[in-house]
This record gives structure tokens, sequence and C-alpha cells, in this order.
């Protein structure tokens, strides 16, 4: 197999170290990867950039297509941009898919049952960066929903439950307030819906739907919204799964994509070889289906469900009664890879 | 004692039942209350009226500065504005106050030992109802945030928090992305802290203190936040505490006060005496005490407590193995006047 060009960054705090236990888990599963390394976050941003990238790196990401991104560390104050909206943007990422999965009795959750994937638009919304002081004590920022932008996430949404057996695409706004905005969203959601006669559709306004996710996640199956709501729901989702430390993510545009952890770079925890390299390894698992390398994908993900099930587990999910053994970043990557 | 003048509003779907029962157990305990009705809702919508308010409302709102409101049904379709957003401006009900505590082991929760009163902002944010429509293809909403508004709710919290004992107010703000809006909110969150050094503060960024909301929730005390996310994270707290249905909220003005139930009008339940009056009814304590008359609201606060732990329970918290007996609206509002 020829292998597929690929960015890396290793990103700041926890970055370093999940990532080079995600890569060493790769290689040795085999995975064919040709990896260009760039450098992003806290000391790209200190030497003076704003959007806390290399200016060489947009050529990298231009030519691979593919980027598997360690968390980065946005500096304190200033006028620091986020890295993350600016790529997303940058590269047309227009759907974020968020897999939130129990491992139980493996892990501990009070969801044993639940299996979500909440798919977030990822360009518009609140995430459009138009912001202004309007007077002295006024402030407001746009909330901008495009047709086309609502169409396309949605699609990507019906089509990937499609393609992964799904059931069921519920769709959350708040369009009893918000009635063009979150009404054109709502409007293609059951537009487009119509030509999946075979998925369940549901909508639900976001309070409420929020609450259910909250306290009863098994009832719902692949959820399709707006940017920041879906921020919000994601991170929801993975921590009442067990940990956000498990949750990877994949931000799909018509070129590019890219792979990353929904956790951030836990500074506290960096260089400690403390941190779960899960959420980024199920990202790189996303990944290597997303280039055509299905095989070493399942090679990958159920060795890494087999140490998971074995109770080897690193600090975030360890529980007496339930882990076997605690173990730290490199010791849980070379349990993975034992397992391949 | 003289009574207090307060308008009272039926409202819809399950509004009426859950009205009635919480003004028989009202007048029970012995309130002193000169009630003046008036109508809202569905039926004043579909008469032609845009707000679902008829017009000599506001004359009573006005005089009695108290209103007492049953949930309300916006008829589907239609540029219906939304009567609370509506009632909310008008009145300058600045500061929504929404506990969601647990009951176990009388009512099920996977949270047990929650106790968050959650103050949210009420009258600005993307509620300011500015949106339009910009080319064919593109929406906008304003989400608007002043200092004066975000000053106003979050000096009311760490009040409230200083009145009833509470240790720690909690700041939710997404101001990595909105530097401004949430920015100002952050800011005035600080430095309106200082001049409560007896009290803990901590701020989240949304998705995480999201998050961790809903997985322990027993973690936070008072939290205060802009109004979008505070009706999202509102709506989450009751539910995770047991019940949306044992939610009351007051809306809380410099002149007016507005007290209802969290959850909705739910018309399938409707004219069948199963709907759980209980969050009306503990909205109606909020009021009691905003009106001076704190010994009846303890009264029927400590009857209503006694009726839940005695397993007196309406259907939405009745639980095989937890519950005593299973009732309806009637018979329930029957059980706490017996206890008071
Ligand atoms: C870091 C932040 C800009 C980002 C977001 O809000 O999208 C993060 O929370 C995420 O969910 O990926
Ligand atoms: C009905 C709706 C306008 C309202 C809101 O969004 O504020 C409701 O959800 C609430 O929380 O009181």
């Amino acid at each position: 197999m020829s292998k597929t060009p690929i960015t890396v960054a290793y990103g700041d705090g926890i970055g370093p170290e999940i990532m080079d236990a995600t890569l060493n888990i790769l290689d040795a599963a085999g995975a064919q990867l040709d990896i260009e390394t760039i450098e992003i976050g806290e000391k790209v941003y200190l030497r003076g950039g704003t959007t806390g990238l290399e200016e060489n790196a947009w050529d990298s990401l231009r030519r691979t297509k593919v980027f598997l991104k360690a968390p980065i560390t946005t500096p304190q104050g200033g006028g620091y941009k986020s890295l993350n909206v600016t790529i997303r943007k940058a590269l047309g990422l227009y759907a974020n898919v968020r897999p939130a999965v129990a491992y139980y009795p493996f892990v501990e959750t009070k969801h044993p049952n639940m299996d979500v994937v909440i798919i977030r638009e990822n360009e518009e919304d609140l995430y459009a960066g138009i912001e202004h002081r309007q007077t002295e004590q006024v402030y407001q920022c746009l909330k901008l929903i495009t047709q086309p932008g609502s169409e396309k996430v949605i699609r990507y949404a019906f089509e990937y439950a499609r393609s992964y057996g799904r059931k069921k695409v519920t769709c959350f706004v708040k369009d009893n307030i918000m009635k063009l905005t979150d009404g054109i969203f709502h409007r293609m959601f059951d537009e487009i819906g119509k030509e999946y006669p075979d998925i369940e559709k549901e909508t639900w306004i976001v309070d409420i739907g929020a609450a259910k996710l909250a306290n009863s996640p098994e009832e719902f199956d692949v959820i399709v919204m707006p940017n920041l709501y879906g921020d919000i729901m994601s991170d929801i989702a993975a921590q009442i799964s067990g940990s956000v430390g498990l949750g990877g993510s994949a931000n799909i545009g018509d070129q590019c994509a890219m792979f990353e952890a929904v956790h951030g770079s836990a500074p506290p925890l960096a260089g400690k070889n403390l941190a779960n390299p899960s959420g980024l390894l199920l990202a790189a698992v996303m990944m290597l289906q997303h280039i055509g390398q299905p095989e070493v994908a399942s090679r990958v993900h159920n060795a890494w469900l087999k140490t998971i099930e074995d109770g080897i587990h690193t600090f975030d999910i360890y529980r007496e009664g339930i882990s076997k053994q605690q173990v730290g970043t490199k010791e849980f990557a070379k349990a993975v890879i034992d397992r391949l």
C-alpha cells in the first residue's frame, strides 16, 4: 500500500505526549502514513502570530489535506484568534463529528447505554467572529446562519447516519426565539430529511433537547445542530459517557479534514506521563477510515477497546473496583500495541 | 395582615389545573392574596394578538407588580412573539432565578446531592429579538450584551448568594470566542465579585461548565450566566435533579416580579388531572417570600416536602419501590393541604 501523506501537529501541554503515543500505535498497527510535521499553538502565538500557525503550515495542510492535530494552548489575554476556528474556516471544515460512547462496565458512567454522535455545524453561527463594541457599554456579536451552510452539514449528518447504519437523526434548534437563523436550520432539516425516508427524524428545542441529552442520552443516535449548541452538547456528551479524555472528533470539509481530541491541552498535566491519549487515538481511527485504511482503523480500535476492557486505565478513568491497573500515557500506548 | 394584590394567569394546556391546585394550597395555607385574573396565551394569540396578552393585562401587572403565571402555548407557525420574552422585557425582569434541587431518596435522580440555583440574565443576549434576512440565503441574529445589564444580574446573583447563605457563585461564558460580549459579562463578574470577598468565585467556559453541570451538578452552588446559556443550563439542571416538573422560577425586576414553572404547558396532558403542580407551587413559594409572607411560604414548602417525602407522587416522578401512591393533580394538592 502506498503511504498517505498527512500533516501532524504536536500542539501544547499534553499534546506532544498523546501525539507520540498515538503515532507509535498507528505505526505498530501498520498504518501507511507519510508524516509532515508543522508547528502550531502557543509558541507560534508568542512569536507574534495572531493565528497560532506558522505561515508554511498552510502549504502542508493544502497539500496533504489531512491533519492530525494535538490540542493547543492559546496564551492568556491579547487579541489571539482561536486557531481551531481559523483552521476550520480556512479549510472549509463544515462538519464536526463527535461520537460519545459509554464503555460500561469498563469505564464508569451513569449512562451505560449511550452511543451518540453529535454532528456540529463548524463554520457559522456566533463563531463567525463578527463582534463590535457599539457604544461604551453595548456589545454585539453576530450569529450568522446560511441556508447552504445548514444544508451541507445536515446532508452530511443524514449520509453519515445511513453509511454507519444509524436509525435516527435529531435536530436541536431554538427557533421559537430565533425564527430566522435557527428557523432556516430547522427548515433545511425537514426538507433534506425527506430524502432519507429510511431514517427517523425528530427536532427538539435546544433547552429541552439538552435536558434530555443530559438525563437520558441513550435515547439519541445522531444529533445535528448549529455550531455553538454543538460545542456545548458535545462536551456534555463526552463527559457523561465517561470522560472527555475518550472523545475524538473529525472535522470534515469538501477538500480537507482535521482530526483531533475533543479535550484541551491540559497544561497542569503536561510532561507528567499522565494524560489519556484515547481521545486523539480515536480521532486517528476516524482519520484512518477517512483516508481509506479501514483495516488498520479496525485493528487500532479493537486493540484500544481490549486495553480498556482489560482495565488498563489512565488516571482519569481509573476507578477502584473497575480498573485493573493504573498506567501512564506511555504504558497505555504499549498496552494497546501489545494487543494489536 | 392586609392582602397583597397579585395578578394571576391560568395559561394553556395543563396551566388551569396546576394553577387551581396551587391557589387552593395557598388559600388553605393562609396566604393573604388579593387576586386579579388576566387572560394570556393561545386564545389571545388566536384572537389576533401578536404578544398573547390582552391589552388590559398590562394595567393589572403594572398595578400589582406581582405575577403568578401558568405556562402557555404559543400557536404553531405565524409571526407570534414569545409572551415570556415580551413580559420579561416590558416589565424589566432582569434576573431569572431557577433553583434545581434533588429530593433523593424520595425522587429518583442520578445526582442525589445536587442543590444548585441558576441565575440567568433575562432581557439581553440573542433574546433581544434583532434578526434579519440579509440576503436570500443568509440570516443573522444579534447577540446583544450590555455592561449595565450584566452588572445588574451579576450583582443580584451575589446578593442572592449572600442572603441565602450560599458559598460560591460560578460564572459561565464563552469569552474565548466572544471576547467582547461574553467578555464584558466575565469582566463584570470579576469586578463585582471583588465586593463579595466572603463568597467563593469561579468561571468556566460554557461548554466545559455544561459538561461539569451535567456530570457532577453537586459541585455547583449559584451559577450566573447570559440569557441563552441560562435557558439551556436551567433545563438541564431541572431535568437531572429529578424532573422538570419540580422546577419553579422567579423573574425579578426593580419594580415587578413574575413567578412561573420552568416547564411548559404540556398540551397532551391537559385536562386529564395528571400534571404535577409542584413547579408552579414552588414558584408560588418564591412569590410568597418576595411579597413578605415568609411564614406562609415556609408552611407551604414544608407541607409540599412532606408530601413528596411521604411518597405521594404524580405520574412524572412516580417510581415503583420509591413512591407510595400515584395521584392526580387534585389529589396531590389535597395531600399538600392535609400536611399544612
Ligand atoms: C477551543 C474552542 C475554540 C473550541 C470551540 O469552541 O469550538 C473547543 O471548545 C471545541 O469544542 O473544539
Ligand atoms: C418559551 C421560551 C421562550 C422560554 C425561553 O427560552 O426563555 C423557555 O424556554 C424558558 O426557559 O422560560
